[in-house]
């Protein structure tokens, strides 16, 4: 099948480029960038310097099989009648087509310009939605701070342990790469190093996206950590009642046992005992765990991914090839190194 | 006055005879490490490799001043009393007498082999407990995460907006050198670098310490991430009824105004709008902000700190200049450096 | 094809599973470690926790068809029979069989116990030995520093422009996995984060591969440096005669065009102009690059692989590939990742 | 004495605030930047957050005993009299009146606007150029990559082991607040992070500092590594003849003993037996070591600076002081930290 990619020269889009050209089904039919128009795609991603592939302009977009769109947020709802045009199926990376009403767009972004669209779109997050989305046309891929929540919490919900009324702390640590590719003094390696950096420390967009897929509000609050690649969330849960480690497991179990992309890490031995964004730098995976208090009233849920992978672009294929009727797995068997930095 | 410090080896040690070495009223007077017994200083402390100094058997000391003890925790319990035969004051910074209580040590460690000392010794911390420290002769530093989460917290129990029935949730976040110099298969550079790993995520230690000075239960997690010198706590607080961004600014420069070592940043401009740990690596300085969601009905504190200056050595050092009435700031007034890593 | 792996808990036995168990030729048949028996693999290397495999016993060893030891320096050349009487090809990642005359062993090692098989043995690297190894059985992995350094210098000798008798300066910068799984204090993330270490300033071990494989006594030192993989040889190369660029190109073009695992990167544009090891990490592409400076006279070459891989274990499958009859590039098709840390 | 410091707003300008605000005998009367005018010093430096100084505009210059121009390349010469009105001493840290004779300016920079005024300029690094500094009214800070190659070479020259005629070549490794304050996308974290990425693999400007200033042509590449503060240069020296340890020995001590900011690390015990960046950061320390091989014929020279202390701000001040007959070592006794960051 071909596959292309807009906006191609940025982190997400060079993971992209990445994971069609080595995909078993798909190959890399175009790769756009305004800025590096006519360069080589390893001008911008090293990784891929073999790749006998030149970024184009994005106003020619070839006829493909699917599009994958990574660009800032705000261009995909201008351009997406032509994204479709071109492409049997759409994956949009940004947040444009990623929440299922306007309210929410108009409270934390600046609007939407097509708001009737976002009925048609389908949540990437095959854990949560896998059953929509053979057939889809149009996907949105998550947030990846919302994505780490949602992959820590979603048990806790199909399962009962919470129901949406309950106080929930999430505190998220992420790496450099979320920041993307532009550069900025707050970015540049002198400041960002070894930093613990709070940002939206209340507010943050991803509040929605858990609000409206886990129906519970969050106290949700974002810290910058001297990591590239990852997120990793730390959700502090105070369910109504006691709860047991018995009934943890069951949950967690019950949710995830048959799932390809999780890995669950909760309080075994070795070096890394619970969830780890390295352990998973460069794959799809999320690791998921937990552990309950003496008093069995406070749950700590740890869970970790690569925020490129199963927080964008890793998401973004894997939702594809379910909505294409491609084996799920398919160019995402890469299950992470050991040791590695996350930087 | 003469100083000596006793685990002079260790990365607090070594902090100590830095701190001794350059303080305007101590000379360091004996560095005793079993380990590098004749060892110059700067064989286990670059930084200090033009020091004419060499460590000394622990069981030879000599009488001075003022003797720190950086030792791991239950040996100073076991050795009080000849610190004290040996000097007017003995700082420890080891847990050993830093809980007025003996219940806690037998929660949280050992039980203690000297209770009826706990009533004697006073905390180090001064924001928390100035007034008792001049003329004290034994004086026990607050634990790093403990005091990262107090200076966060103890203006919004001084003015009222706490009272300690409320939910808070503490997510401290920590360096390396918090695991001291011992080395290990965790600890290691490959294994360490770049983590955001989850240890004690609940039944910390520290959750006692702060339970006895705040009077409050914390939910509290700590986790180890990629810098060297630093932690910083996020506390989420939801006190009772609304609040306003005044009462906070009232509440904080209520308790801190006056303190040398406090510096307020709280969503300012530039790229440090909050508390940093790598702003203040190297020095004695607590950052402190805040942050109240639009429904005032949730704060998030941030507490920056060096956990090796304001965690411990150099919330020793401050606390014997107290006790011993000098000059509160002498020897502390490095500020920190920028651009800085934590690492 | 069975293979096994002997001393898999390490940090290059590690990198031999994770190849292994998505090679399309291969299965695991077998992962040994002392320390960890009866662990499962995920134990000690958390990116294989989804792995359904435990450590075995290394007395235990089961019939295979191609065994790699991963084991310390000195253990193959002991156990080297029963190794051969387990599988048909033997790779060892170890010096025991690298150098191919016993004489470097007695200078730099501790002499050799079988020197009779160093005749048998094969150099692995394929871009110096390809045409030897095609029904080898028993094969030896470069070491990393080494193949860095004769990745950068191979086509200088193989084109003319080095004869041997040349003044040649290599300066290396290594990561932390380097110096294996053990964690000793100077390994430690407090003592090795952001170091410019110089260790074995002369003097070091892989000089004496250099010699033997390029005919050339190289000055040779390696730094340690802030990454967790790679390895990053500077070769400073002071030709008899002044060279052109075009020289250059010719001889790094007629060496390498074929190769599937070198990647040219030599001044052109983007962030990355020359070899990066991040650029590499967790592949088996070896970059390569150089400089001439105005006069025509010094050559500076860039060379840059991640050392668990090009540097060993990505070598060894790939020798192993070649001694087998497998596709040459089987199971080694990752490309790295970006952004990435090294750390 | 009042001091101020114009391109106050960068890392280095922000380092000279630094010391002057806790230099025993100088105070901030001014610093300047474009860019920031009327903001608190704090907003650019959080470890100035304290100071109550804002900028100001750099045409509005106040009178005062010193100014430190911290300004880029180019800057300097064309408003060098505005400077020298406005301060009785001046000391410049960029390029501009580093070197003695303007071939190389026209041959590295893009010439000189005042080349008349390169002859009263001194040269502030006091282990070279001392004698020349008391008195001095325009004073010029050595690159820093020169700086630490010069510190490394200076005993093989003063004491006759080389006299410019033999094969040098200096390696040098950088960390990231080299390349200052600005950003951009070659410096974000994500990019940055980890890298041992050669830049100016040949013709590097410092090449001309170092050929000025001991008289030889060295072989000269810089490589940034994962550090923010600190340069190390490993210097490969190949000496006419046959040297001994005792010979090193006796140029190092002889150059150095009395020196208050040089210390030897020459393959003592312990974790940093040689010169080590992260050991010296925030000094003004240089750390200078070396080997020698076992045929006598080759010596490596290690030499580790903080590129803002010794390779900028701190030699800056360090000549200040000897200019103004004020204590040597006057508010830079700062002797680094243990354990730290580079980063």
């Amino acid at each position: 099948m071909r596959a292309s990619v807009v906006g191609a020269s940025g982190f997400t889009g060079g993971e992209l480029c990445r994971l069609i050209d080595t995909h078993p089904e798909f190959e890399l039919a175009q790769a756009t960038s305004r800025e590096y128009a006519n360069k080589t795609v390893g001008h911008a991603h090293p990784n891929l310097r073999h790749l006998d592939v030149r970024f184009s302009e994005p106003s020619d977009l070839e006829s493909v099989d699917v599009l994958f769109a990574a660009t800032p947020h705000g261009v995909s709802m201008e351009h997406i009648d032509g994204f479709r045009d071109a492409a049997d199926l759409v994956v949009d990376l940004s947040a444009d087509f990623r929440l299922p009403s306007v309210e929410p767009y108009d409270e934390y972004y600046d609007g939407h310009a097509r708001p009737e669209l976002l009925d048609e779109a389908e949540y990437a997050l095959p854990e949560l939605n896998r059953e929509n989305l053979p057939g889809a046309d149009l996907v949105a891929a998550g947030g990846c701070n919302a994505t780490a929540s949602i992959m820590g919490l979603l048990p806790l919900f199909e399962n009962g342990i919470l129901d949406g009324d309950e106080r929930v702390v999430v505190d998220v640590k992420v790496g450099s790469s979320e920041g993307g590719a532009g550069g900025g003094r707050a970015a540049s390696h002198a400041e960002r190093s070894g930093v613990v950096r709070p940002y939206a420390p209340t507010g943050h967009r991803h509040e929605a996206e858990i609000a409206e897929y886990l129906g519970i509000d969050v106290a949700f609050t974002v810290h910058a950590v001297d990591m590239i690649r990852g997120a990793s969330a730390t959700c502090h849960v105070f369910p109504d009642g006691p709860v047991s480690k018995g009934d943890l497991w069951g949950a967690y179990r019950g949710s995830y046992e048959d799932e390809p992309f999780v890995r669950m890490a909760s309080g075994g031995g070795g070096v890394y005992r619970y969830p780890e964004p390295k352990a998973v730098a460069g794959s799809n995976v999320a690791e998921v765990g937990f552990e309950l208090d003496r008093s069995n009233r406070r749950v700590v849920v740890f869970s970790a991914i690569d925020n490129m992978m199963k927080g964008s672009a890793g998401q973004a294929v894997h939702a594809a090839n379910i909505a294409l009727g491609i084996e799920e797995t398919a160019g995402l068997e890469f299950t992470g190194l050991h040791p590695v930095g996350a930087p």
